[in-house]
C-alpha cells in the first residue's frame, strides 16, 4: 500500500467523517488512483510510496511530514470563499486611464476563447503542425498591430507596455554603440518610467526624463543619446506632433520609441507615418478585462531594418512539405535558448492567450467597427470637455483623443472633485491639488456620462446638463495634420467574421487545428502541463475580479489583497522563504527581478561591485539572459557526464571570483531531470565566497512538500505559477513568475509607483502593474487552497512516480540520459536520441513529428541537450494515458529500427515524412514504402482517438529566409483562388 | 437599397445618435449585411426589400409597420437588465423536495457541456454519422437509468416526471384494452397527480387517488384497473414495499408504474427487482440546476415486453457499412411522424442536453462516487431526524432516504417553523398546520445542517446541538429487505473518467464527433437552427436563476416573474393574441395544451361534445397525435397538388362535421414552405362551423412583424421558443412550447397546484412545473429584448430572403416542389428528389449522406413528403454560407447526373457510399469508381473547412432488428480488444 489517496474506482471512498465534503479536488486533480499508483510502484520494485520517494529525493534535503500543513477547501467551499472575497472588492467605475481601460469583451470571445479550455490549455506553438489555429490568430494580432501602427513588422506580444518600452530602450542602446543616454518624455506614464529606471541600471543606461523635444537639442546630451521614448497620445491626453523630434533623433543616430494606444491610432496619424522606429503599447482595451492590472498583451512593432533584433516570439508564414501555406514561429535563433547571455532580452513566456483575445476583437469588429468605437469614445470625451468647460473647468490639453487633464482650480479643488466622485463610486486620475485626469473608453454609457457631469457640476456648484442638452461635436479635437488618413485592417480576415455565428465558427475552426490538454497529454519537460481546473478558472469571469483598474485605491480591492497575501504566505510556506512578490509576470521576469534584488542587497552592504554570476551550462537560456540584463557577467559552470553539477569547477570559479561573486543560478531538480545530492554543498560554496544563490523554480513541481528552495540552500527563487501552480499556458502566456526570498532579501523586493508604501530599500518596478498579472493569481490561490497540504504533497509524489514509471517503461527502447545513484529520475526524464542520428540520420524532430501522428504533443525537444527529448508527465495524467504515450514511443522505436536495418529507406520513411495530415491520404498516388494505415493508424486505439495535424511538416528554413509576418491580403488570397 | 440594416463591412456604420449603443445585437444576429441583402434581392429581380416581401407574403395578412414596436437593448444593456432582475430573485435555500433538489453541477460539466456551444447548438441526432458523440452520451443516459432502476430498457429522456408518469398511465391504458381505471397512490406528488388528471381526460381514463394497496383490492374497481402508479420513496419520504402490490396488480392484468429517484436507487431495492413494469422519474439531481423548475431530463424505463411501445427517442446500437459499432435512434416507426393520430404519445423534442449532463455526472462520479453521495445525503437526514426527535418533534415516516415528514404539533406549529426558517432564508415544504416536510440533498453543508437545526430548536424552544454532538448513525433507516444489494454502473464508461482531465477529454472527444452550429449551417426545415447568442445564454449560469426551486414562494422570485410576464407580453404582441402560458415544455406539449384549452372552452359553452379536429395531410405528426391525446377525432383535410390547402375539401368536412367540429389545426406558413393566400378564408370556414383554429407556430420565423397568427385567423397557437426564439436545440431538447390565445380562451389557460391563484375555468397542469422549463425562458426574453421590434422584423425579412435566394440558386438543378403565385417560397423550401429515385434509384438519404461529405448537416429529410428535402436557412446565415451550401447541392446534382448517365454504377457511387469517414481513405485498396479526392474533397474549400463523419453509413434495419440500447459492458469491450 502507499500513502497517496487519489481518485478512481478504488478511491472515491467514503471520507473519514460524515461531515467532510465530497467534492474534494485532490481526487479530481491527480490522475492515477490508488490502484494505479500501487501498480506503478510495484513495477518499479517498491512496496510503498515512501521507499520510492526516499530513493528519488536525497534524504539530506527532505522535509518533515508537516512542512506544508494547510487544510484543503473542497471545490464548492473554494467557490464560496472566492465569492466572499470577490464581494470585498468594491465596484467602482474607473476613469483613471494611464494605459488601462474598461474593456468591453464581446461575449462570443469571452465564452469561446477566454473560457474555453481548447484555447487556454494550449502550449506555445513550437510544434506548428498541430498549432496552426493559434498561429493564425497570433499572425492576426501581428497584422493588426502592423496595420494600426503602420510599422513593418510586429511580434506576437510582450508582457506589458512598460516592459515593452524597456525592450525598446535596450534595442536603442544596442543599436547605437557607446551611446548611453535614453531620453524619456515627461508625457510617458509613471509606471513605464519606473520600469525603465530599473531596467536601465543593469545595462548602464542613463535615463533622462523631461521634455523630449528640448532634451534632444541639449548640447550636453546630444552626442550620447541612443534613443528617445515618447507617449502618443501622452499620459495627460495631449496629442503632439513628434515628426520633428523623430527627424532630430534620427540625425543623432538614435532611435525613436513610441508608446501608443491602438484605439487612438484609428483616429490619429500612426507612428510609422511620422518616423517612429519602435512602437509599443498595451492591447488590453481590445476586449481583454482589466483584471487589476493583467494579464493582457503588450505589442512591439519595428521598422524592417530592426526586425531581426526584435524580442519575443514572431509568427511568420512558411510552407509545408506539400507546398501549402503554413504558419510557424520565425527567427527563433534570436531567442535566449540560442543566444544565452548575448541575448538582450530574456522574454520567453509572453501573453499569447490575451493577444488572441485582442486579435479576435479586431476580427469581430473590423475596421468599421473599430472606427465606430473610437468615434464614440472621442466624441464622449469632447462632449464631456465642453460641458465641464461651461462649468468653469479648464482643459489643459487643447487636443486629445480620450483623455483630459482638467485644471479644476478656478471652480473647485482636486480633493473635492475626487471626494464627490468617490461618493458615487467613480475613480478619477489623481494628479495634484489642482488637476484631475479623466479617460473615456468604450464602456461608458450615456447615463454614466451624465453621472460624471453631475460630479463635476456639484464640485463647481454649477448645474449639470441633461443628455439632450449635450450637442454632438462636429469636428474631431485632433490637429488636422495629425488625423489618420490611411486605411487599416483591410485584410479579409478582419472583414468577414462580423456576425456572431461567423465569429463563433472562426474561433472554433482555429481551435480545431490545435492540440491542447483537452485531447491528450502534453508531456513537455520543464513546462508542467497539468490540469487547469475549471473551479480555479471560473472566478476570473466574475466582474469583481475582472473589472478592477490596477491603480484603484487599496480600500476598494480588499478581496484582491486578501488573495494576494494568502497566496504570498502559502508560497513562502512552500518555498521555505520569508517574503514574496507577485509582480513579475513571467518566469524570466522573476529571474530578472530576483537578480536585481540580489544586486540591491550587495549594494546595500557596500558590495555593489559584485557582478559575477555563475550559471551551469545546463541552465535554461533565460538564466544567462536575465543575468546579463541585471548587469551581471556570466561565468559558466561545468556539468559532469552523469548530469550532476561539477562541484570542483563550481568551487574553482567561486573562489576565483570570490571578490566579485554576486550570484549562482541553479535549477532544481536540474534541467536534466535529476535531484542532485550535492545541491546544499554547492550553495554552501557560493555563500562562503560571498555570493547569493538564485534558485530557478521551474521544476518546483518535483519539490513541493518534500523539499524546498530554502532547504536546498537558496536565497531567492522564482516560481512559474503557470507551471507548478496550474495557471494555464494559454498557448504561450499569460504567466506569473513571483519571487520568494529569504529574510535578508525581503527589504529589496520590487516596489511600484502605485503601491501606497514603498520600502526604503526596494528596487523599482519590474512590471507595469503593482501585482503583475493580478487576476490570474486567483487561479494559483485556488489551486493551493483546494489541494491543501496533503494534496500538494501527493501531487509531488505522483509527479515523481509518473516520471519514473515512464522511465522504466521506455528503458530498453530509449537511452535514459541521466538518473540518480538509485536509478531514479525526478519529475521528468531526458532521453537521448543521438544514436539514431548516427545510425540512420534520424533527428529529434523526426521523432517529434512522428509523435504527432500518434495523437500526442511531443515532449520538449533538443533542450537542454540538442539530441534529447525531455519528458514530463505531471501528476494529472492517469496510468492509462502514460501507457498510451509509452506505447507510442515504443512503436516509433520499432519504426526507427526498420530504418536502421534498411527495411525502410533513410529519406522516405514514417519518421522523415511525419506528420501525415489527412491530405496525404487523399492523393490517389501513394509512393511510400509503408501503407496509409501504418502512416496514420499505427496503433489500434488511434482509430477511435486520433488528433489530426492540419499540415505536413513545415519548412523552417524557408520561413526564416522569406520572412513574412502578416496574414494574407485581399490580393494574395485572390491569387490563391 | 433595402430596409434591412445589418452587420458587415458596409453596415457597421455610425449609429444615428452619438448616444446610441454600439454593441447592438441586430448586426450580430443577422447573417447577411446590407451589401449581401442587396445582392440577393437583385438576383431575385427586386430593387427593394419591400417589393420582395410583397411578393412573398400575401398582402391580405400583412401588418402595419409598427406591429411589433419595441425598443432594442444592446448586449451590455441586456446584461445589466438581466443582472437587475436576477437580483430580485431572493437567495433562499430550499429543502422543499417534491422531486426537486439543489444539484451540485461538477464545474467541468458546467463549462464544457452546459456552457459549450458545441454541445448546446447540436440538432437531434437524426443523422447519426455526424452525431456519434451525443448518441454515445445518450446511450450512457439510458444505461444509467436501466442500471439504477434494474429495468430492461430506457429511453433517452422525456420532458418531466409528471408527463413521464402520464405516459406510463397511457401505456397502461393501451396495454389493457377496455380497462379505464388508473389508480394513483396518495404518496405521489401533487404536480404529477395534476398532470395525470389533465391527461386522463382526453383518453377517458378514470384516475382514482388513494391508498393504492387498498384500492387494488377494492371490488368495485378491480375489474376496471389498467394500472397503478406509486411513488418510491413517496412524496413524504416513506419507503414502502410495493412487491405485493405489484403481484396483485399483475394478477389484474394491469401494469405497475413507479415514479422514483435515481439517487435513492443506489440505496434501495430497484423497482425492476420488485416487479414494476414502467419506471419514471426526474434525473435533475444528477448535476442539472433546478432553474425554477426546468429544464431537466425525465427518464422512462420499461420491461422488455413493453419496449416497442415506449414513447420518446431511444438510442440503440447498430453497425456501419464497415461493420463497426455505431449508435443511432432506434424504432423510429413508433413515432408520431409515422403513426400520427394512432400514436399514443406526441413527444418529439425532449431533454437531450440535460440527459447528457446527467449522464456525464454519472460518468464523472461512477458507482462509488454516487454511493458516497447517497450515503452522505441519507446520513445527514438520519442525523437531522435524531436531533429533531430529541427536541420533541415526531417523524411520521419510520423509514426514509432523504425526506422526512415531521409532526411538529407536540412542540410547535408548522406556521412558526416556516416563519423561523424563512427568517433565515430557508424554505421547507408546507404540508398542513401540524406537519412540515424536509428533503436533503448533496448540496447541504454541515453549517447548513446546524442552521436548520437551530430553526427547529428555536421553534421548539429547545437547544440546538453542535456538529460534534451529532453522532454518525450506524445503520441505514431503510427496511432491511428493501436495501439495494445489486451492483450498478459497472460499465467501463462509468469507471474511467473520474479525474477532471479524463472527464474533460471524454466530453471533448464526444463533442468532436458531432456537427453543430459551431461548424456550419444546419438548414433543417421547420427547425429554425439560428444563432443562439452568448449574451442570452450567459445569465443561465447565474445562481439567481439556476438555483431556484419551482415551488419557491412567489415573493422570492420577482425577477423570474418580471421576465415571465415581459416575455408573455412580448409573445402576445408578436402573435396578436391576448394571453399566454409558458407552462408547456415543448412544441408538442403546447399543441396538446392548446387543444385542451379549446375543449375546455367548448365545454364551458355546453359544447363538450365537439370532438372533431380537422388536420391537413401536410401537418407535422405531432398535430394528429396531440389531437388524439386531447380526445379529439382526427379528420384529414386534403392538400392541392400545388401545395395549398384544399379549401373545398375543408369546407365540405367542416360543414359535414359542423355539429361536432372542435378544431382545425394548421401550420402557417405551411409545412411545404409557402404562405397560402387562403389562410383567412380557411379560418373563416372553421369559425362559421363552430370550430376553433389552432395555429401550429413552428414556422413563426416567417411571420414575425409581417403578419401574425391572430391576423391569419387563429384562436390559439403554440410557439417553439427553441426554434423562432433562439433557445438552442441542445441535441434534441430542451424546448419551450408556450401557447398564446385570443381573449375568449384566456380563462382556460393551464393552472398548476403550485400557482397561488387558480383561474376558475383553467385546465389543470400540463407540466410538472408551473412555468415549465422556466430558466430557459430567459434566453427568449433576451432574444426579443435585444432585437427589438425592428430587429425582429428584419430577421423575418432576411429569413425569407435567404430561403428565396437558395430556391433561386438551386432551381434548374433541383425541382422546387412548391411556390406561391409570384414564384416565391416562405422561409424554407421543399425540393423533390423523386426523379432521382426513378432514374437511378437514388433516395433522399443518399443525398443527405453525401451532404455530410461536404461538411453540412443535411436539411430535414422525407418530411413532410417522403421524397423531399425541406431546407431552412434562417436569417443568421451569411450569403457566403448559403452559397457554400448551394454549391455543395449543385455539385451533388452533378454527381447524380453521372449515375443517371451510367458513368458511375448505380450501386457503387459517391452517393450510395456516402458518407466517407477518414477510415475509408486509410485502406490500401480503393475499389471505387471515383478517386479518394472526389470522395472527401469534392470542392476546393473542403481542404480548409471539412467536418469528418466519424463512421460510415449506418445500417438502420440491423439496429432495429437487434435492439440493444445500453453501452458496451466490460465483457463486450474485452471481446472487441
Ligand atoms: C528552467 C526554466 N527557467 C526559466 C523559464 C522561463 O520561464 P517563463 O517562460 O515563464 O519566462 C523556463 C520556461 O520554460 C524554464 O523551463
Ligand atoms: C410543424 C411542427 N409542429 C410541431 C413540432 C413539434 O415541436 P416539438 O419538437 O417542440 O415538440 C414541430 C417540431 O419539429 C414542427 O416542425
Ligand atoms: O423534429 C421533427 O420531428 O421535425
Amino acid at each position: 500500500h502507499n500513502h497517496v489517496q487519489s481518485r478512481g474506482l478504488a478511491s472515491l471512498k467514503q471520507p473519514a467523517s460524515l461531515f467532510a465534503p465530497l467534492d474534494t479536488f485532490h481526487e479530481r486533480h491527480i490522475g492515477p488512483d490508488d490502484a494505479e499508483a500501487s501498480k506503478m510502484l510495484a513495477q518499479l520494485g517498491y512496496d510503498s510510496m515512501e521507499s520510492f520517494i526516499s530513493d528519488a529525493v536525497p534524504p539530506t534535503i527532505r522535509l518533515g511530514e508537516h512542512a506544508v500543513d494547510m487544510p484543503p477547501l473542497s471545490e464548492s467551499q473554494l467557490h464560496a470563499r472566492a465569492k466572499e472575497l470577490a464581494a470585498k472588492n468594491k465596484s467602482f467605475k474607473s476613469y483613471i486611464g494611464m494605459g488601462y481601460h474598461n474593456a468591453v469583451v464581446p461575449p462570443v470571445i469571452l465564452r469561446n476563447v477566454m473560457e474555453n479550455p481548447a484555447w487556454y490549455t494550449q502550449y506555445t506553438p513550437y510544434q506548428p503542425e498541430i498549432a496552426q489555429g493559434r498561429l493564425e490568430s497570433l499572425i492576426n494580432f501581428q497584422t493588426m498591430v502592423m496595420s494600426l501602427t503602420s510599422m513593418d513588422i510586429a511580434n506576437a506580444s510582450l508582457l506589458d507596455e512598460a516592459t515593452a518600452a524597456a525592450e525598446g530602450m535596450v534595442m536603442s542602446f544596442v543599436s547605437a554603440p557607446k551611446k548611453k543616454t535614453f531620453i524619456v518624455d515627461a508625457g510617458v506614464t509613471t509606471q513605464t518610467i519606473a520600469v525603465l529606471q530599473t531596467r536601465a541600471k543593469g545595462f548602464g543606461i542613463k535615463v533622462v526624463v523631461g521634455n523630449a523635444e528640448a532634451l534632444v537639442e541639449d548640447q550636453s546630451l546630444k552626442q550620447d543619446v541612443c534613443g528617445v521614448l515618447v507617449q502618443y497620445p501622452d499620459v495627460n491626453g495631449a496629442i503632439k506632433d513628434f515628426g520633428d523630434l523623430a527627424d532630430k533623433t534620427h540625425s543623432l543616430g538614435a532611435l525613436v520609441v513610441c508608446a501608443t494606444d491602438l484605439l487612438a491610432l484609428t483616429k490619429i496619424k500612426p507612428p510609422g507615418e511620422w518616423g517612429a522606429d519602435v512602437v509599443v503599447g498595451n492591447s488590453a482595451r481590445f476586449g481583454v478585462p482589466a483584471g487589476y492590472g493583467g494579464p493582457h498583451a503588450a505589442f512591439f512593432a519595428v521598422t524592417d531594418k530592426l526586425k531581426r533584433k526584435m524580442p519575443g516570439r514572431l509568427v511568420g508564414r512558411s510552407r509545408d512539405a506539400e507546398g501549402n501555406l503554413a504558419y510557424r514561429l520565425s527567427l527563433q535563433t534570436r531567442e535566449q535558448h540560442i543566444r544565452r547571455e548575448r541575448a538582450t532580452s530574456n522574454i520567453c513566456t509572453s501573453q499569447a492567450l490575451l493577444a488572441n483575445m485582442a486579435a479576435m476583437y479586431a476580427v469581430y469588429h473590423g475596421s468599421d467597427g473599430l472606427r465606430r468605437i473610437s468615434s464614440k469614445v472621442h466624441k464622449f470625451t469632447q462632449v464631456f470637455e465642453s460641458a465641464v468647460k461651461a462649468m468653469g473647468y479648464k482643459s489643459v490639453n487643447e487636443h486629445f483623443f480620450d483623455t483630459l487633464t482638467l485644471d479644476v482650480s478656478a471652480v473647485s479643488s482636486a480633493k473635492s472633485v475626487h471626494a464627490l466622485a468617490s461618493a458615487v463610486s467613480i475613480n478619477l486620475r489623481p494628479i495634484d491639488d489642482h488637476h484631475v485626469g479623466i479617460t473615456f473608453d468604450e464602456s461608458v454609457s450615456p447615463d454614466e456620462l451624465v453621472k460624471l457631469l453631475k460630479v463635476f457640476a456639484s464640485a463647481a456648484s454649477a448645474s449639470a446638463p441633461t443628455i439632450t442638452e449635450l450637442p454632438e461635436p462636429d469636428a474631431p479635437s485632433i490637429p488636422t495634420h495629425l488625423r489618420r488618413t490611411s486605411n487599416y485592417l483591410s485584410h479579409p480576415v478582419f472583414n468577414k467574421h462580423h456576425s456572431e455565428t461567423e465569429m463563433l465558427r472562426y474561433i472554433n475552426h482555429l481551435a480545431s487545428k490545435d492540440l491542447s490538454l483537452v485531447h491528450s497529454m502534453i508531456p513537455l519537460g520543464s513546462c508542467t502541463m497539468k490540469l487547469n481546473s475549471t473551479s480555479s478558472m471560473i472566478p476570473l469571469s466574475w466582474p469583481e475580479f475582472s473589472t478592477v483598474h490596477p491603480f484603484a485605491p487599496y480600500d476598494q480591492v480588499q478581496g484582491y489583497h486578501q488573495i494576494i497575501s494568502e497566496l504570498e504566505e502559502d508560497l513562502c510556506k512552500i518555498t521555505g522563504f520569508a517574503a514574496a512578490s507577485l509582480q513579475p509576470n513571467s518566469g524570466a521576469s522573476g529571474e530578472y527581478a530576483g537578480l536585481c534584488v540580489i544586486r540591491a542587497y550587495h549594494e546595500s552592504r557596500g558590495q555593489g561591485h559584485r557582478d559575477i554570476c555563475l550559471i551551469p551550462l545546463s541552465a535554461h537560456g533565460t538564466n544567462p539572459a536575465s543575468a546579463a540584463m541585471a548587469g551581471l557577467k556570466v561565468v559558466s559552470v561545468k556539468v559532469h557526464p552523469d548530469g550532476n553539477l561539477d562541484l570542483e569547477d563550481l568551487k574553482d570559479k567561486a573562489e576565483k571570483h570570490k571578490n566579485n561573486l554576486a550570484a549562482f543560478m541553479i535549477t532544481y531538480p536540474s534541467t536534466f531531470g535529476v535531484f542532485e545530492a550535492g545541491v546544499q554543498d554547492a550553495c554552501k560554496i557560493i555563500h562562503e565566497n560571498g555570493g547569493q544563490v538564485y534558485l530557478d523554480g521551474a521544476n518546483l513541481n518535483a519539490q513541493i512538500g518534500l523539499t524546498n528552495p530554502a532547504t536546498c540552500g537558496g536565497d531567492v527563487c522564482h516560481l512559474n505559477l503557470h507551471k507548478t501552480f496550474a495557471i494555464p499556458h494559454g498557448g504561450g502566456g499569460p504567466g506569473v513568475g513571483p519571487i520568494c526570498v529569504a529574510e535578508h532579501l525581503a527589504p529589496f523586493l520590487p516596489s511600484h509607483p502605485a503601491m501606497p508604501v514603498r520600502g526604503e530599500k526596494s528596487i523599482d518596478a519590474v512590471s507595469a502593474a503593482p501585482f503583475g498579472s493580478a487576476s490570474i493569481n486567483v487561479i494559483s490561490w485556488a489551486y493551493i487552497k483546494m489541494l491543501g497540504g496533503k494534496g500538494l504533497i501527493d501531487s509531488t509524489k505522483i509527479a515523481l512516480l509518473n516520471a519514473n514509471y515512464m522511465a522504466k517503461r521506455l528503458q530498453g527502447h530509449y537511452s535514459l540520459k541521466y538518473k540518480n545513484e538509485n536509478g531514479r529520475v525526478a519529475h521528468e526524464l531526458l532521453i537521448d536520441l543521438a544514436e539514431f542520428d548516427k545510425m540512420a540520420g534520424l533527428k529529434v524532430a523526426d521523432f517529434a513529428k512522428r509523435l504527432q501522428d500518434y495523437g500526442f504533443h511531443p515532449p520538449t525537444c533538443s533542450w537542454p541537450i540538442q539530441t534529447c527529448m525531455l519528458i514530463e508527465p505531471t501528476e494529472s495524467e492517469t496510468l492509462e494515458e502514460l501507457d498510451r504515450f509509452c506505447d507510442a514511443m515504443i512503436a516509433i522505436r520499432e519504426e526507427a529500427d526498420d530504418i536502421i536495418s534498411g527495411k525502410q529507406p533513410k529519406d522516405n520513411n514514417l519518421l522523415k515524412n511525419a506528420p501525415h495530415p489527412v491530405s496525404t491520404l487523399v492523393a490517389s498516388e501513394w509512393n511510400r514504402p509503408y501503407t496509409r494505415e501504418q502512416a496514420v493508424y499505427p496503433l489500434p486505439w488511434l482509430r477511435e482517438k486520433k488528433f489530426w495535424p492540419s499540415v505536413s511538416r513545415i519548412d523552417d528554413a524557408y520561413g526564416d529566409l522569406n520572412l513574412i509576418c502578416d496574414c494574407p491580403s485581399v490580393e494574395e488570397l485572390a491569387q490563391v483562388d
